[in-house]
Parts: structure tokens; sequence; C-alpha cells
């Protein structure tokens, strides 16, 4: 993106990611204004004050002249907000979101912006279990891994534009359709979310106060349990499908080591765990 | 303990945890030395070299005059170790172990351990995907939890000089039955370790390659999953009654949550979803 082809951007949800978003465009591009979309007026004034956004507003028809306009809500709340903004942009305003899950979103919001307004869909890997704007930094996307999802009906200069965007914040941008996209987040992300919960939910179910004796281990491993219910109710059933599935896939491998640690089947056991700490160990490398 | 109740500490085992405890004791405590026992003499010579011990042998005719000994390998070693090592040891030699799995092994040794030695199990809870003595450090147990488990058999005062020994190298003691330790760490170690384990191995069924999409909420999850396979196939087999116990409740809570996300229950998914959260913050509190 050359600099200053974004002029006056709108974030719709100053969060963690809406929020750092905006920090990162304003560091970057000087002299870019945003306005930050809301339903709650004191926190957006506080967003303000923090100098996330340099405006706010509860109203679309401030979005009129904008020249991009970023969905950075919980996912479910994309279709009624995008149907209430269509009709207040320009025809070529560029509409990006930032949700974990794409084919359903890549579908509504195509059809949305259909007539004004071009869509891309993205997804910048960069969450974290911390909520808010209070958390949000201009460097989150830096070294992060962004992907976009383009389809047939994608705007070619409207998704040139955006990787552009995503690169100049340091990210790197990858390209694939919706449901690949979400065969894979489905997989490594969420997943892993959803065993999260469970695993914490399984110490609940004995006696919630042995949570105490928990170590380092367990800590990492639910650390994403901290993570934004409202997000995560949003993920989990806009890729049920998916998510299912691998869900399967997972009970299958629970199934295998329950044998061979029942039959005390010692060398497949060890061979078993060999296997993962191997493909793990790829991860740090 | 009073300062230099222990003059001569036999390590067997020289990795992460018996190494560190070599270097705890040997900064806490001036003029105690310490003698490593290992099959491999070019590690020991290398732990040697490197401060970790004092000395080192592969026989224990050189523990003879040891007033503590501690068991430090994977716990499938301690049996046949054990019998080896009993009629070196003076009849009041403080035996220990830093095993992760109490109730086989605590039998075992204390039966052992019944007419020369005087044998306290001990587990403390500070260990990490790392190994080796090349990663041990001295204040490894500081502000640590060590949980020890005595029995009806355990010598008073062996219990309360290991309980001052770990106290003094800076670690909170919880004392426990053996039972009662593996149903806790069943649950909030094992457990958690064998997801880890099979998370990263249904990556590994539908495709290698994915691994690489993982963010920061999947290597977190996983990282566990970088521990020893020896240590650990160790682990669930000797608990396994426990784990297997504890794995059904988990797989009754995917049950659960399973159909919660295919019958699209939002508010029940919400509920679940806060449950987990609101307990897994209780840690950071």
């Amino acid at each position: 993106m050359s600099e200053g082809s974004f002029s006056r951007v709108g974030i719709i949800g100053v969060g963690l990611i809406g929020g750092s978003l905006a920090l990162a465009i304003k560091k970057k591009y000087k002299g870019c204004r945003i306005i930050g979309y809301g339903l709650d007026e004191k926190r957006l004034e506080k967003a303000k004050e923090s100098k996330v956004i340099d405006e706010h507003t509860t109203s679309f028809s401030d979005f009129a002249e904008t020249d991009l306009i970023v969905f950075a809500t919980p996912i479910n709340a994309f279709e009624k907000l995008g149907r209430q903004l269509v009709n207040h942009i320009r025809e070529d305003t560029i509409v990006i979101d930032v949700g974990s899950v794409k084919a359903k979103v890549v579908k509504e919001m195509e059809q949305i912006f259909s007539s004004r307004g071009r869509f891309v869909g993205t997804h910048p890997i960069a969450g974290s279990e911390k909520t808010g704007f209070e958390n949000a930094k201009a460097e989150l996307f830096e070294n992060a891994r962004v992907v976009v999802t383009p389809t047939e009906r994608t705007d070619k200069v409207a998704l040139m534009k955006i990787c552009n965007l995503w690169q100049s914040l340091g990210a790197t941008v990858d390209s694939m359709s919706p449901e690949e996209h979400d065969r894979i987040y489905g997989l490594v992300s969420h997943l892993p979310h959803l065993l999260s919960f469970c695993l914490v939910n399984t110490v609940s179910s004995v006696d919630r106060g042995l949570i105490k004796y928990a170590g380092s281990g367990f800590r990492d491993t639910t650390r994403i349990g901290k993570s934004s219910p409202e997000l995560w109710r949003d993920i989990l059933i806009a890729n049920r499908e998916v998510i299912l599935e691998h869900l399967e896939r997972f009970i299958s491998q629970l199934e295998l080591v329950k044998d061979l640690i029942l039959n005390q089947k010692a060398t497949e056991l060890y061979n078993y765990i060999k296997n993962s700490k191997e493909l793990r160990e790829t991860l740090d490398s």
C-alpha cells in the first residue's frame, strides 16, 4: 500500500485486535484518522482518551467517508452490523473482518457487500486470551501470520491493498480459500481451545479445589481456557462441522492411547509420545 | 535440617531434577559432597566438569558413606536400582525419590528399604519439558510445591529431616498419602500431558505439515508434549488406573460439549466456557 492510500479508517469493535490494528495503522500511517464504532459509548470514550482511536461514534452515518472498515467484534454480530452499515458507505470502500472463522463469515459478508463496498476476509493469527483495548499494542502483528481468504467474488485491487496493509504492519500474509482456512484453524486453534475448556471443566467436575495443585504444565495447557466466552461460543458454533470432525479424530487418538496404557504396551506408548514430541519440536526450530 | 546434617549425598540419575537438587544442596550447604550415579560415565564426567556434582561412580559401593540418597531416574528403574543399592548403605541412610507417581513407587521402595535405609517418598512439582543436567539450576525449587507422601511405615525423624531439606531450598511442603497424591496429580498433571500428546498426534494423523500454522495457543497447549517419552511412558503406566478414570471424566466433558456445539446451544456453551475461564483465572490471582 502506498502511504496515505487509507486516510480514514473505521473500526467496528475496539477490543484487543481492533484496538491493536488502530494503533498499528496510526503508527505506520501518520495522518490517518481512526473512528471507532461500538455500542458502549463510555468504553469508546476511554479508548479515545487512551489514544487508541481518534474519534468514536455509535452511528454508521459517520462512516460515509471512510475508505477502510474493519469488523472486529465477535463474528456473530457481523451480519446484523453489516446490513446496518452497507447503505452508509461508498461503493469502493474496502471492508475487511478479522474473525477466526471464514467460510460462514465470507459468504454472509460477500452477499451483504455485493453492490456497495469491497469485502476481503482476513484472519490475523495474533490473538491472546487477553481482551479489551487496554491490552492492545501497535506491535501485535509484527512477525505474525495473517491469512487472507479471497474467493471468485473478491475485488483484486482491494485484495492487493489489504495484503500490502498487513505486510506493512510486519505480518506475513498467507492466502487460501475460506474452507481451507477453517479446516486448518479448526485443527490447530479451535480444537485446542475446546480441549482447554474441557480440561478445566474436568477438574471442576471432580473438585474445584484441586486446581490449586496445578503446576506450570497445567497452566500453559489451559492458558487459552481464559479466552472470551462470547468470542469462542461464536467460533465453535460457526465452524462446528469442521470442529466436530477434528474432535472425532482426537477422540480416536484418546481411544488408541487408552488401549496402550490399559494393556501396558510400553514400547508403543513410548513411540506414541516420541512421535508427538518430534512433531511438536519442529515448531521451535 | 540443621546445617551439615547431610554431609555426603548420592544422586541416582543426574538429569534436570537430580542435577538441580545437587546444585541447590551444594549452594545451601557448603561442604556437602554430591556423588552422582549413572550408567553413562561420559555424561557423569561432563556433569562433574560442569560442577553439578563433585564425584561420580557407576558402582553403589561408593555410596557406603552417604547419609542421603536421591532416586531421580525415570521411575521404572527404581526397583532394580534399589535392590542393587540396599546392601551397600547404612541402616540410617535416608533414601528419597523425586518421582511423579507415588503409590506404586512408595510400596516398592518401602519393601526394599524395610531393614536398611529410611525411605521417604517426595515429588517436587518443578519439572519442565526440558531434560538433562545442562538445564539444571539451583533455584528450581524456590517457591515450588513439594509433596511428601508418608505412610505408617515412614520413619518420623527421616520425614522431618526431608521436609526441612525441601523447605530450606525454598519449597513449600505438602503432605498427603501416596494414593491421594496420585489421584490429584493424575488429574492436574498426568491427564494434561496425555492430552497434549494426543493433540499433536491428531495433527499428525491429519497432515503433519499443518503444524506450521500453529499459533501461540497451540504452542502453549502442547509445550508439555515435548517432555521425555521414557519418563512419561513410565508415569502413564504406573498411574494407569487413576489416569484412565480421569480420562473417562474428560471424555464425558467432550461428549457434553459436543452436544452443545452440534445442537447450537449457544447459552449453555457460553456458560460452559465461562465456567472454565473463571476457574482457570483463580490460578492467576
